[in-house]
C-alpha cells in the first residue's frame, strides 16, 4: 500500500508540536506531526543496522533535527520525540533487550540516548503498538474507543489500544497476538518463533508461501508451477497476480489465510470487544484498493460474522488499516504527545 | 473454595464504605467494604429469579440497607455502590439485554432500578470482570499491575484487568476467554454457545465430564465406572476423588484439563502480558489446600513454561485466586469505589 497522508503547512498546524520515530530493521521513517496528528514533515534514512546501535542512535538525532527543520520549526517548538522499536524490549526502562531484526543491538538503552542525540525527551514503545496509536489517533480508528491493529508481512504484528491505553504488558511482551494458539493439537503448524500451533504460522507471509509449496509438492494444479519453474520467487504478490488471473489454487489458499485470519480476529474479539480489527502491512493481497484486497477482506468478514458472538459479529468494524507505511510514525508522535500531556 | 475474608470491625475500618453486590442465578451476595477493600458485613440472599427483576431489584435495595446496618454505618456514611451482574448486558446503559441465567430479565435496567431501591448511585459491570477487580484490589493479585481471572464451572468465565481498567469492551463483551479458539480445526469440540474449538469447550466442567463419558463409552478402565453404575453423578468432583485414589483415566482427564487451560492461558499472555493469570470458581480439583489441586496448578505452570515465550513464561504468575465467593461483592465494591473517585 503506497498511500501517502497528505502533508500540511506550518501555517494551518496546531501547535504543540512532536516528532515520530519508527525504527525497522532496514528503514527509519520519522516525521513532524501537530497536536491533531497531521504530518508537517517526514524523511527516512536506511537503518544500517550493522554500523551499531550507538552510530543509528546519533543519525536518529540528526534526523529528527532535520525533519523539525524541514517543518519549518526550531528545536524549541517541538515538546517531545516518540520512538516505536522493534522488540524485544523492556518498556519502561527504553531499552532493547534482544531485538530479532537488529543484530548486535542487545542491551542498548535506545530511549535515553536517542534523547541525548536530538536534545528531546523521548517516549518507548513497541513499533506494533506506535502503529496502532496512529491508526487510532488519525487513521481507520479515528472514531474508535479501542482497536487491535495486525499487521500482516513476514510475520503477524499487533498491537492493542483502548482507550489512550496501548496494551504494553507487564512485561514488555504484550499484543504478541501473531503467537496466540489457533491449534493446540500436537502436530499443529510449527511457527517462526519455535512453538506450534501460532496464528503466525498460519496466516503470515511465511506462512501462505509455506502452504502452497505443500499443495504444489502434493501434486496440486496451478498456474503457479510454470512461472516457478521459470525461476520466479514464490511470494503473496505472486499467489495474488495468479489469482486475479483465476487460478484456483491461488485463491483457496488466500481464501484459507482469510479464514485463520477471522479465528485469530475472533479470539480477540471475544478479549477486547474492539471497536474495530484493522489490517495493516504489506501481506493484504492487494488491499483496499484492489478487487482481490477486498474480496480477501469479505471473506475475513465471513467468517468472522459466523464464528463470533452476534452483538460484536454485527458492530465490530473490520477493515483496512488507512494510513499505510506512516502509521509507525504518527504513532509514534502520538505516544510522544501522551507522555507530554502526562509530564 | 469455602475460605472467606476475614471482616474488620467499624472502628478499624478507613472511610468512605461501598457496597458490593454480587448478583447470580441462584444467589445474590454483597457486602460493605471500605476504602482499602475490608469487608464490615455480608450477607447473601436467594435471587428467585422467577419473581422478576423489579422484585429481585427491591430486594437487593432492602438488602443493601440491610448490610448497611449491619456495618454499624447509616446509608448516608456509604457513598457509592457497585453491581456485578451475568450477562449478557449494555455496560454503559447500565442495562441486561438477554441475560442466559436470568430468565425473563431481558432489557431490564437493573443499574438504576437498584440504585433506586437503596438511594445510591450504582456502578454497573458483568461479574467476571467484578470478581478480577476483586482480586487484583485485595486477593491474590494485590501486588500485580495487571491480571487475568478465568472462573472455571459449568462456563468459563474471564475477567480482564489493566491498571485500573475492567477490560469491559465497546460492545460490553469483553474478556469473554471462554470462548477464544484454541482448535480451528472443522471437527472441534462444539461450545454451549453452538460454535466450535472454544476453549470452554475444552476445559469447563461440562467440557470435562463430556471428556470423561467418551473416554468410558470408548471403552477405557476406571474406578469411575463402578460408582455410575451405582448411580453416582459424574462431576468433576467425584473425577478429583477417583484421582486421589490413584484412578488413572481420572488423573489423566485433569491433566488434559491442565493442558488445555494452559493453552488459553498462554494466549492471554500473549495478548494482555500481564502481571498474572489467576484461577478461580468451583473446578480447581480441590484448589490450593489439596494435593491434587495443586498438582492440577503444577500441571498447568509446566505447560504455561512450555507454550510461552520466555520472559512472560519466567515471570508471569500462574495461581489460584484467593477470595473464593467474596470476589465479586469485594471486585463490585472496588468498582463503585473507582465510580465514585471518578464522580
Amino acid at each position: 500500500m503506497a498511500m501517502r497522508t497528505e502533508k500540511i503547512s506550518l501555517a494551518n498546524a496546531q501547535p504543540p508540536f512532536f516528532v515520530g520515530i519508527d525504527l525497522g530493521g532496514t528503514n527509519i521513517k520519522l516525521g513532524v506531526v501537530d497536536d491533531l496528528g497531521r504530518t508537517l514533515s517526514r524523511l527516512s534514512i536506511p537503518t544500517q543496522a550493522e554500523r551499531g546501535p550507538e552510530d543509528a542512535s546519533k543519525r536518529m538525532g540528526a534526523a529528527v533535527l532535520r525533519a523539525i527543520a524541514e517543518a519549518g520549526l526550531t528545536p524549541a517548538k517541538v515538546v517531545y520525540a516518540g520512538l516505536g522499536s522493534p522488540g524485544t524490549m523492556d518498556i519502561p526502562a527504553g531499552k532493547l533487550l534482544k531485538p530479532v531484526n537488529l543484530k548486535g543491538w542487545d542491551d542498548f538503552p535506545l530511549r535515553d540516548k536517542v534523547s541525548e542525540y536530538c536534545g528531546l525527551p523521548v517516549a518507548f514503545t513497541n513499533d506494533a503498538n506506535a502503529a496502532a496509536y496512529g491508526e487510532y489517533w488519525v487513521g481507520t480508528g479515528k472514531d474508535f474507543h479501542s482497536l487491535v491493529l495486525f499487521t500482516l508481512g513476514t510475520g503477524i504484528g499487533c498491537g492493542i489500544i483502548v482507550g489512550d491505553l496501548a496494551i504494553e504488558g507487564e512485561n514488555s511482551h504484550g499484543a504478541e497476538c501473531g503467537h496466540i494458539i489457533i491449534d493446540c493439537s500436537p502436530n499443529a503448524r510449527l511457527c517462526g518463533c519455535g512453538r506450534r500451533g501460532h496464528l503466525e504460522a498460519y496466516a503470515s507471509a511465511t506462512a501462505v508461501i509455506k502452504r502452497t509449496r505443500e499443495a504444489l509438492d502434493s501434486g496440486r494444479q496451478s498456474s503457479l508451477r510454470r512461472l516457478l519453474d521459470e525461476g520466479r520467487a514464490l511470494t503473496p504478490k505472486l499467489l495474488a497476480a495468479e489469482a486475479e488471473q483465476g487460478d484456483k489454487l491461488s485463491l483457496e489458499i488466500i481464501a484459507d489465510t482469510a479464514r485463520y485470519l477471522a479465528v485469530g480476529i475472533v479470539s480477540l474479539m471475544h478479549t477486547i470487544d474492539p471497536s474495530g480489527v484493522l489490517l495493516g502491512g504489506a501481506m493484504t493481497f492487494g488491499g483496499k484498493d484492489s478487487a482481490l484486497g477486498q474480496q480477501f477482506l469479505g471473506w475475513i468478514r465471513e467468517e468472522v460474522r459466523r464464528l463470533a458472538f452476534p452483538i460484536p459479529a454485527e458492530r465490530t468494524v473490520v477493515d483496512f488499516a488507512g494510513l499505510g507505511g506512516d502509521a509507525g510514525y504518527i504513532g509514534a508522535g502520538g505516544i510522544a504527545r501522551l507522555a507530554y500531556r502526562k509530564s
